[in-house]
């Protein structure tokens, strides 16, 4: 099977460019090495110590045995795009090429509107180049379970049968992003619904949860090593909790922690986006995956984080609740329904216990890195101190 | 009250001038030109004979005795933009500058993304500029009754309540709209409902069905004229029917004419955008609107254009049903509630059967530039044949 994997340089990006490649599928790395250079700019850094992806690949190559093409540019510059799908002529897309950060979407216009249209262009150009040169092959997208934010009804895989005034109709299931990023999300979908409607496109919409891990079962090695963000912009909840642990600093939890959200191992985001490959859509099918392991409240992960690490390293971690920087509802109800992975195979690979044990220990080693950047794990990008940060546009004294 | 009117070059956007400035109110006008570009790119032109918006101001100043700012450029840069508002401090900001055409946005992947960019950055700009220079000001958008597609049951203005699993919350109505441009409207209108959320940004959202007209009650001599289009990309339905009458041309229902929308004329559209001027939202409300009087069947409109033409202009009329550009359901059921504008006041000021005499009228002076159009009233432009048009991207053979 021939796979394009969009965003190979990422933190899943690249794992599931190891699984693929090491089941000895062809494939190709697509990557404009966007985050590197975004996590810089906030003077941070992955903490695990990755290669370039260049290397990676040799690396990669030096253990299979074979060459794997790297395509350097912009996934939403669309002569590129369509000219890496028209030459390439993969069977499976995995578009895992878009701005990541909820955080970085909130800085300001300049931010957000970028993430808009970096996004949404990325995913128009690769509807199209599918359309084109390889009309029957799968596109697999990532989205987020942010998408559908916290509403006070079960949450189906995308949709739901919905009654009103007496009658019925299957519809979408109504999204309520909580950052510009998360809305990037929900407008890809509703973009690739209408082209799967437009032109049988098959389509995989895959609503993630948070990813946590720092190792596939691919990760043997130093230099195969992925990407991992603890910085407030680029990391996200249980990855900094680990961090935090590590380092000697408090837990923090934004607010009140009572926000729950669907959680997953790397290696368990591996093998969904496996399935979802070796288990392609029918021709005209657009199908949305619900991609997470268990749901849990941010509070409940950073006591679990406590314990692992006090029993498993032996110190003492506290938690120590901070000002929520975003808008979000830190009490509800939280029920997304994700069973349509499950029942093509997915079966979790590790508890959340073990899984920590894992990550706390890869930490340890890099242990020094995380001290060096404590400055940056405190947040400081407020939802609702989002700016006008536009060059040549003068803000009124006091408001930025 | 001050208002800027962001595309008062525009078939609504310049009636919504003369309202406004006629009583008495402080307008500045915004506009970059683009739809009187874009029309002579498909080798059209608007049927009425308007002045430049320049020289129509002029007009306007003569008869009202007041200067009317003109800010000349694209909405989507944000500088321009930004530094509009922060000149202008309106009270009130109508956005109409975004590209409208569903067939524009339908011929290719460059003409997709650029509707998407434009339309999308446009408003974003606008949410940071009143966010930032004027908290308190009302956004009154733009969207469509097209946003919301033909699902089968009733439709409701905006929010409904869902019943899920035995629970129940009040969520947005799901968009299932037809076309990228529409899919547009629906990604402003989430970013709309996430800005008040941010900022409690007051704000309008107006869900308009199809407009027809060539008048308004202020439109009383040539110079003052607005708009009309009939061309396959930039006109509409109704219009194009009554154009196509007056030029002894077959009315060309597409498909079978079963489609079914909310329509309203110009000088009801007006007088709703008035009301919601006039009775904005308060701080922290976000309104959606489904802005028009009746829902007809696009047969039906032919059927009555045929028999208003034949009774008051005296020659036969013929209706030929050609096929389909676009990707829609032919008999639907549709049924979408519009009670909140005349819960404001609204009432229709006229009837279909005599606004169509006025059009027919006006149309009948204009008759020979109709005729000089009527190579670009075919539909051309087919949602299933939208392609790659991209500069330096090859296509294969015949698929373009």
């Amino acid at each position: 099977m021939k796979i394009l994997i969009m965003g190979a340089d990422g933190y899943i990006g690249w794992p599931l460019f190891l699984r693929e490649s090491m089941k000895g599928h062809e494939v190709a790395a697509l990557d404009n090495y966007f985050t590197r250079r975004r996590v810089k700019e906030v003077e941070s850094d992955s903490v695990s110590p990755i290669l370039s992806l260049s290397s990676r690949l040799r690396k990669l190559s030096e253990l299979t045995g074979r060459e794997y093409p790297l395509y350097r540019g912009n996934a939403s510059n669309p002569s590129f795009l369509l000219n890496t799908v028209r030459e390439f002529r993969p069977d499976a897309i995995v578009h895992l090429a878009e701005q990541r950060s909820a955080p970085y979407s909130m800085l300001g216009l300049k931010q957000a509107s970028a993430t808009m249209s970096n996004n949404i262009l990325s995913t128009m150009n690769l509807i199209y180049a599918v359309k084109e040169y390889v009309p029957d092959a799968h596109i697999l997208k990532l989205g987020t379970m942010g998408e559908y934010g916290t509403p006070n009804i079960d949450i189906p895989e995308g949709f739901f049968e919905v009654s009103y005034n007496g009658r019925k109709d299957y519809l979408p299931f109504p999204k309520q992003a909580g950052s510009w990023y998360h809305w990037t999300k929900v407008h890809d979908s509703n973009n690739l619904m209408f082209a799967n409607r437009l032109w049988k496109t098959p389509i995989t919409d895959v609503m993630q949860g948070v990813v946590y891990g720092t190792r596939t079962r691919e990760i043997t090695e130093t230099g195969l090593y992925t990407r991992f963000d603890i910085d407030e912009v680029w990391g996200t909840a249980l990855n900094r909790f680990c961090a935090q642990a590590v380092a000697g600093l408090p837990l923090t939890p934004y607010g009140k922690g009572g926000q729950t959200r669907g959680f997953l191992s790397l290696e368990d985001s591996i093998n969904c986006l496996d399935i979802a490959l070796h288990k392609p859509p029918a021709k005209g099918e657009y199908r949305v995956f619900n991609q997470f392991d268990e749901h849990y409240s941010v509070r409940y992960l950073a006591d679990t984080v406590k314990k692992v690490y006090e029993a498993e390293i032996g110190r003492t971690a506290n938690i120590v609740n901070v000002e929520n920087p975003r808008l979000e509802l830190e009490e509800h109800y939280y029920n997304p329904e994700h069973k349509k992975l499950r029942s093509l195979g997915y079966v979790p690979s590790s508890t959340l216990e073990n899984e920590l044990k894992v990550i706390l220990g890869d930490l340890e080693t890099w242990k020094k890195r995380i001290l060096s950047l404590r400055k940056v794990i405190t947040p400081k990008t407020f939802w609702n101190r989002s700016s006008v940060n536009i060059p040549g546009v003068q803000t009124p004294p006091g408001t930025s």
